[in-house]
């Protein structure tokens, strides 16, 4: 009999060590881990890196812009593989304004004159870049407009780069601007150059960030050729994404449209993008002042700012018709909780053949759907609701999912549990962004998914890649002690905006990529040739995003209790309320500093007479300002997600069902949304999070408060940190509910 | 009684009021400061910048190079201008080792062949650009060779490069490398090419460090033009400047000379300058992997690394001549002490016309003897002896002031108070380096010379210069706070070496710059035309180096008691060694954080596998040094700086003179120097002051301990620092002389 038992107790404490030997995965029963092992074994077995080469290859052949021939077909498509996989899958149309160009036209007047190309040139290796049904290069939601004026340079037209022209003596009153592409989001550019009185706006691919300084060009190499121009949308999304006419509602067939002219999100003046080849006899026309050192690119000439002689017409009329937008929703209902939704998303529309983006992301999306349809019919089911879009006119501001969101508003707030975004894939390392909560999920998953290159899971080499950019040594312990991984935060510039930003639904963006570096963004060059070159070859990378995107619906559908990890957010809002208290107070330093210099007259003395550079302004010193209250309510958030952790355990270890935790778990982020929003842009409501007004697809975190210090506004900081405050208390007064589960 | 008395108080009072409102002039007793501010008073009115400009106008009117007629045409006009100025003048001449082009041929081999230019194109709005007698494009002391060899593109040709190219897996063993000018000095890049293995060199000027990318080319602006080569000595200097025949030993006519197989500053391999548009097809022609990210230049080309396919024929053969270096040295007796020199120099042969390099510097020196004469002539003689040089052969690494330091070395020993260097000057600010004993000299003189372009003295220009320039705000209020002038420590590329560093003669480097940039520098274009457009035009700072080089002359010569401050050479030995342990405990735990990322696998699994860059190599992790004995030595010089100071304090206040503690004082420095010198460089002797191995005119302070702690060789660490310690306590012994006297 005692041997018996200790025989059993043996086996026992084997079971158990095998058990500890599984891979813990957060949100699952101890006893439950081993399925859904199991279950991620057999998702992996059904997904096929082929069948990824097969899906892009097809769906990347013709071009498929929004409303065009070729986007019905990749939806129509995109529609049958879902049904084929089992799922429940629809089309939900909008209708949306788009513009199409009518009239293009860029050119230096005077004895110089030229007239730029403004067409990319196909190369005889890639026949898909010579293709019919191509948009032809601009830039979507820049103005009408006819307008000859003086060509100033303005390096990337960010706000320092004005700051610097005003110390100069150089004003874009109605000029037209010249700014290369980069280090800001395209459509600040002319937004920027607008507010400074600019009438036009001409944004060009220097070689030096983006040619054939960086390197050879297509097809030789994978960078930007002489002609090839980026296209993409300058709408003021950071007001609000989606179509301009329905701020807040859905773009239905009938639903209320605001006049065109009236929108908020459509530019004053026009915009053009232009290659390097049409940027050459420009920039060579300039006359005036040699720009600052840091200014000059990679195109053989002395860069000049311009001083107002050199004359450019731009004349641009676009075609602003209204047209369907298909996004392609299928459903794989939950069998345990219908009313929680994972939902995953993917865009399909290109502006050309997009084979990069957004295809390879598409298919991997389109995989994992397979692979879990398989999975279903095998009598594998996810617990929770599955709903897997491939979304239409991403590319000109996040159309289709705005528009999406804005429509099932109501029954999102209730139901999504969270959303997976991508956009895109290539070779290279993880890319993960996203709600803080969620960072020990991804940290967990990257841990299990084996790299395609080297011998190690996604997680070690993100780690190790990590390590070595590193170069401050303390920092570099800090990575290799490390055991999760950083989850960056999301600005926007992809379709989980109206998700995350707007509603405040759990959010993650998954990518890899870091070693498919190009040109090809947003040009005919984003080809199929050219990907299985040059971004992804043989589809690995591919494989590898299904397997994450893929374990990380998975998980969410089968948990046990939903995996969100408050602490973790906690510890970030913690680092970020640190960091505006550090920047307000190097920012009023820094004013000091600077006034000081003015006032003493070092400006002048170390100045060279022949530049004859003027001050800079005086600047605003902000007061010290009250972050005690912050600080408060960021140690009671500190205390509730502790305790909710605690209740996640118990749950856990108990064999009740969780489902009133689960509720709670799923609804927390939203109590972080602030009702009024941003100032001056209700419809970003995320306290925490949002796109910055001066850098677009950057994000800014604290929003509220960052921007009012950044923008040296001392009362709106005082505002914003009592509203950040109330959004913090609320949030960690929902998390406390637990007490009364 | 009592009310006379009074007012013989109030009027004493008055006077001393009056004293105090002089500026302090350090050396001085309070009743000879007004005297002295009389002497420089009449001395600023026998200054005329016109006569600066007409000097440059008549030296730099023809090529005046070491050896050529046109020098000879200068020594001579110098030597009559000092005589006629009323000094006592000769030309000493030394007989120097001087290589000339015999064959000049870089090609580019195979089906894209090409033959550079190798020649400067005259422009014709410069008609200097265009006359007979110029040196052609080359440099001086690389080796006579004919070889073909493929083509290696090896960025700066830095250590750091070669260590990049080696995780590239590019081995320059056998080829020719092609390294752009800039971040080190010319001379490194063919000696480090040849500690590699290469066999031959080719140096070019790149666009975007030193041509348009810049700013406008001469004539329309001031930067390189297309066919401009910047020519210049290589010789291995930082084993020992001066003729290579005759290290140690002055190079007089019968002077004993070694073998020039021998001479271990001539370098082994051959070595060329080109143009940019020389390196143009070259480096269009090279293949293999693209270049780093950061070594991309200005050409509108893809940089490559070369695969050695690219293959290159570089054929040089020189005369080896040996040519008489003409050294104008003038002398002006010393009314009281006439044993005690102080030693002012700039020198006169140029590589082509040299309006900037060297004349505008001696046009300054030479107005300044000009005064001085006029003062002499009316009885205001300087208490010490003058001795004003125009130096030869300075081009070609340091000839003529090198054999003349060596050739007097034994009276320079006994004689030399201090030497005064300049060499060209510009527009913009004080640039002054030297002997830190001299900092209080150099920034009260800046406290009394006015800028001429604005309304300021030009150590508050200086100031306001740097505030601005410094980002970081804890570094601009020290900047704010900081009442003396930085002085820069010196390296070498110009004729102070031999004093400072052979002979540990305090030493001074003055000069004006920072608004006069151009591309000028040792080509055809370095004319009277170009330096009266855009170097100092009006000859306004070649006015006030002669203002500031002249006081400081004056002061030297005139001051009651030397006015040299060991407390603040002091202070700057502290900071040096607080740098070098710094530097030690870096470099450990640098070696240990990226040697435990080699063992990791780090490296392999950041690494791209299409690049296959290799591991860097296992960095020896040096032990902790015990700098101890170096740090008491330090304190202990700071305790007889302080003693010394406080006797010159009270012989100031005395009435007796101070001939001893003058003799102390200048004799001082010296007792810095190492007899043996620094390792494998026994010319070097100082141990605060050396030019660096792999850096050339870059200084190396503690060279002896520095330079061991970079290249990780903790035996000679140990070893340096005792020496040093040594050295400094010797120092120090030497300064408590003091309390004997």
């Amino acid at each position: 009999m005692k041997k018996t038992f200790t025989l059993i107790t043996a086996i026992q404490l084997l079971s158990l060590a095998l058990l500890a030997q599984e891979k813990p995965i957060s949100g699952f029963k101890t006893q439950n881990i081993p399925k859904q092992h199991d279950i991620e074994q057999k998702f992996d077995a059904g997904l096929d890196k082929a069948n990824i080469g097969a899906t892009i290859k097809e769906l990347s052949a013709n071009p498929h812009h929004l409303g065009s021939k070729g986007s019905k077909t990749v939806a129509e498509s995109v529609l049958n593989k879902f049904k084929s996989y089992g799922w429940n899958a629809k089309i939900e149309t909008y209708y949306v304004l788009f513009p199409t160009p009518k009239t293009r036209s860029v050119q230096l007047l005077g004895n110089d004159q030229y007239n730029a190309v403004l067409e990319e040139q196909a190369v005889k290796e890639d026949l898909a870049t010579a293709q019919q049904g191509q948009l032809p290069p601009y830039n979507a939601w820049g103005a009408d407009g006819d307008v000859s004026a003086g060509l100033i340079f303005v390096n990337y037209g960010l706000p320092a780069d004005y700051d610097k022209l005003e110390r100069l003596g150089v004003s874009v009153k109605g000029k037209i601007v010249i700014a290369k592409y980069g280090r800001s989001w395209r459509g600040i550019k002319p937004k920027i150059a607008y507010e400074h009185g600019a009438v036009g706006c001409i944004i060009y691919s220097d070689p030096k960030d983006d040619g054939f300084v960086k390197g050879d060009v297509y097809p030789q190499g994978a960078y930007k050729p002489e002609f090839a121009v980026q296209r993409g949308s300058v709408m003021d999304m950071v007001i609000y994404p989606g179509d301009p006419l329905t701020p807040n509602t859905g773009s239905t067939k009938d639903a209320k449209r605001i006049e065109r002219a009236g929108a908020k999100t459509i530019l004053k003046i026009p915009v053009q993008p232009i290659s390097y080849h049409d940027a050459l006899p420009l920039l060579a026309a300039l006359k005036g002042q040699v720009v600052p050192a840091d200014w000059s690119g990679g195109l053989p000439v002395t860069y000049h700012i311009g001083d107002g002689s050199t004359q450019v017409r731009l004349n641009l009329a676009f075609n602003w018709d209204i047209v369907p937008a298909y996004n392609v929703v299928a459903r794989l209902e939950g069998s345990q909780f219908k009313n929680q939704w994972i939902i995953r998303g993917n865009h399909h529309d290109a502006w050309v053949n997009g084979a990069a983006d957004p295809v390879s992301g598409l298919a991997s999306l389109l995989e994992e759907a397979k692979s879990i349809g398989l999975l279903a019919k095998a009598g594998i089911k996810p617990k929770r609701t599955l709903i897997y879009i491939a979304w239409d006119g991403e590319e000109q501001s996040l159309l289709g999912s705005t528009e999406w969101v804005e429509d099932h508003a109501a029954e999102l707030n209730s139901k999504a549990v969270a959303y997976i975004n991508s956009d895109g894939n290539g070779r290279g390392f993880l890319e993960a962004g996203g709600s803080h909560a969620l960072e020990n999920l991804v940290s967990e998953i990257s841990k299990e998914v084996k790299d395609p290159q080297v011998n190690a899971n996604i997680f070690e080499r993100w780690k190790a890649n990590k390590a070595i950019s590193t170069t401050s040594l303390s920092d570099r312990k800090k990575v290799i002690d490390n055991q999760t991984i950083d989850l960056g935060a999301l600005g926007t510039g992809s379709d989980y905006s109206a998700f995350l930003q707007h509603l405040g639904i759990p959010t993650l963006n998954l990518g890899f990529g870091g070693e498919d570096e190009g040109g090809e963004y947003h040009t005919n060059f984003d080809t199929y040739d050219n990907f299985v070159k040059f971004k992804d070859p043989g589809f690995e990378y591919g494989l590898t995003l299904s397997q994450t995107a893929g374990r990380a619906v998975l998980r969410l559908a089968n948990a046990d209790v939903l995996p969100f990890n408050f602490s973790n957010l906690q510890a970030k809002i913690a680092t970020y309320v640190t960091e505006v208290s550090t920047l307000a107070k190097q920012l009023r330093e820094g004013a000091q500093s600077q006034n000081k210099l003015i006032t003493n007259g070092a400006y002048q003395l170390a100045n060279d007479p022949k530049e004859n550079l003027k001050n800079p302004p005086t600047q605003v010193e902000l007061p010290e300002f009250d972050f005690s209250a912050l600080n408060l309510a960021v140690d009671s958030l500190k205390t509730a997600s502790l305790k909710l952790n605690q209740a996640v355990t118990a749950a856990l270890a108990s064999n009740t069902n969780a489902d009133k935790l689960n509720i709670l778990l799923f609804q927390a982020e939203k109590q972080l949304l602030q009702e009024n929003g941003l100032p001056g842009r209700p419809w970003y409501k995320h306290s925490i999070y949002a796109p910055g007004l001066y850098t677009g697809y950057g994000v800014k975190t604290l929003p509220g408060v960052r921007e009012a210090i950044e923008q040296y506004h001392a009362k709106e900081v005082q505002e914003q940190i009592a509203a950040l405050t109330s959004s913090i208390l609320k949030f960690s007064q929902f998390l406390k509910q637990t007490n009364q589960l």
